[in-house]
């Protein structure tokens, strides 16, 4: 059994637990704020947030903002990015009284865990991590520093507040993996300090993007949380489909028709086959006012209290955010000082 | 012309530059804490250090604590090789009113510059650092994280403070060459924030160990400042020297004899050669006597001055260099983020 299955086995028993007991689990998730956060993020991560919110678990979401340079040369849009992940994670249901929703720039004792841990894995090991090959070959160039020691700084993110659980799709568990083995290597080399995450592996679907591809917004294929009900009905519009009247339910052979049966599906809470006869022969332009209205209706409640959070809110709940990170983080730094011994 | 014969070329005019303007210039120099301190670290860096300071330079003296675990798996007497660095620089004649001698495990803002850095260098030219590499063979394993992203650390240490002199030997030049090209990308990519430092070439000799080879305490050759006048006296006892009774200095063919010769002849002033014409025939035994007696007096007023420095001294002027060394990062660190747009 590969480490994937290993962890979805592992899967029954970690939700019963956390459903009795949320005291004894803290959540570490978040975003790379590269751009505007989209449908799929709301509904494979964020809702699921919320729901173990709502649960009691203790929940740290960072807003991974150095990680936007592992790949690019610019921060882009940095600002408006790092305030929409904080808007659409409030809007989703979010409570900045419970939840702590940081930038890990603004961390500097988080960072600095960095330096230990680069100690206690070898360059082999980086290599060996898939996310990093998956990006080295995307990037086309050679591997920066920063993204060879990505999954270092990620172990850092989810070590500073001693958090047990990362929720984590498949491409991501590799990087639980690395927080696991330094949790663990500390432990051998100078005492317990840090608990072995898990991963936390969602049943949320995975929504494809219009065009039947992973959803992003560099592919044009994203439904994005901020957009306007008219932008996202001219997005839907300007999807591509085929000429085939009656709709079908097949996403090997039908991309286009199969995303958007999908899209309408998860908003709607129906199967997507259904859709799919429901439509019948009334072809592609019938599908899409449907998606379009489907999609619309799921977002708007959600987009009415994105609108409803200015940015001053924002300003306030990210203050509040780094300042709870920090003292957490410093306090996490001390004890792994004074384990290493430096103390002058 | 190489790199370092250019920097020695460049070196009278800089000196000249540091004469009549020492106010625009700050040094970043500093020790791994592995270990004492020796004769050799005491003449090569540290008397260099005192004149500078006594020159007007400003002067940041790091004590690199996290290099400790770069090439070894346990950081070792931390504690008192860490007080013992700020003991033998405060006894070599560094006045803490005006020199910060800070551990850079305790100035988070500095080590968070390891993330944006991290984005400007890449791992070939990771690889390509002669240090990484010699450091690498010598470990004989994998290399870890923190080697090889050590040169980008050492960056920090320097770029935090904007250090713009940097005391290198021919081995640690490249270590600037990594932290001028960070200062050099980091202005191209997000603007001017940091100068970019120079290597200064000391005059100073190179000191051999009592065998001839690198003076380092793990070959068990080195001369601690810390020994009392009875220790060195045995320690050059021990010294492995040959059945020759006529002394001559010939450093290929006598590497012991010469050694020692060399030690007494930078504790005297004096030439090696016209020493080892003094002593003549009397053999390695009178050679010994004569080279402790000069080791023992040169050191005793550092010896003295040493004794006379309480943990307490210690203790309070690594409290107020790390405050001094914080508030400095602390302000380079914000100058970062609003460089790079990161201001939420």
């Amino acid at each position: 059994m590969d480490s994937f299955s290993a962890t979805v086995a592992r899967m029954p028993a970690l939700q019963a637990d956390i459903a009795a007991h949320p005291e004894r689990h803290r959540i570490l998730t978040g975003e790379r704020p590269t751009g505007p956060l989209h449908l799929g993020h709301l509904l494979g991560t964020i809702l699921e947030r919320v729901r173990l919110q709502r649960a009691g678990v203790d929940t740290f979401v960072v807003v991974a903002d150095y990680q936007v340079i592992t790949d690019r040369d610019t921060m882009g849009d940095i600002v408006p990015n790092v305030h929409g992940v904080v808007r659409d994670n409030l809007a989703a249901g979010l409570d900045p009284d419970r939840v702590t929703i940081f930038t890990h720039s603004s961390v500097p004792e988080l960072n600095q865990l960095m330096l230990p841990f680069l100690s206690l894995v070898s360059e082999a090991e980086l290599h060996r991590n898939p996310t990093v090959k998956a990006e080295a070959a995307a990037a086309r160039r050679s591997l920066s520093g920063l993204l060879l020691t990505y999954p270092v700084h990620q172990a850092a993110d989810i070590l500073f507040c001693k958090g047990t659980l990362v929720p984590v799709g498949k491409d991501n568990l590799p990087h639980v993996e690395v927080a696991r083995q330094i949790a663990r290597r500390f432990s051998e080399r100078y005492g317990a300090v840090f608990p072995e995450p898990e991963g936390l592996v969602t049943a949320a679907p995975d929504l494809p993007g219009l065009d039947g591809r992973k959803m992003s917004k560099s592919y044009g294929n994203a439904i994005a949380l901020g957009m306007s009900a008219d932008e996202t009905t001219a997005v839907i519009r300007r999807a591509q489909t085929d000429s085939e009247r009656l709709i079908s339910y097949d996403p090997a052979q039908r991309p286009g028709v199969s995303a958007l049966l999908d899209t309408a599906a998860v908003c709607l809470r129906r199967s997507p086959v259904e859709i799919a006869e429901e439509i019948g022969a009334r072809g592609s332009g019938a599908l899409k006012s449907l998606t379009a209205e489907a999609v619309n209706e799921f977002l708007a409640p959600h987009r009415e209290r994105r609108a409803a959070i200015d940015s001053a809110t924002v300003v306030e709940v990210l203050r509040a955010g780094n300042a709870r990170a920090r003292e957490i983080a410093a306090a996490t730094l001390d004890e792994v000082r004074a384990a290493m011994g430096m103390a002058y």
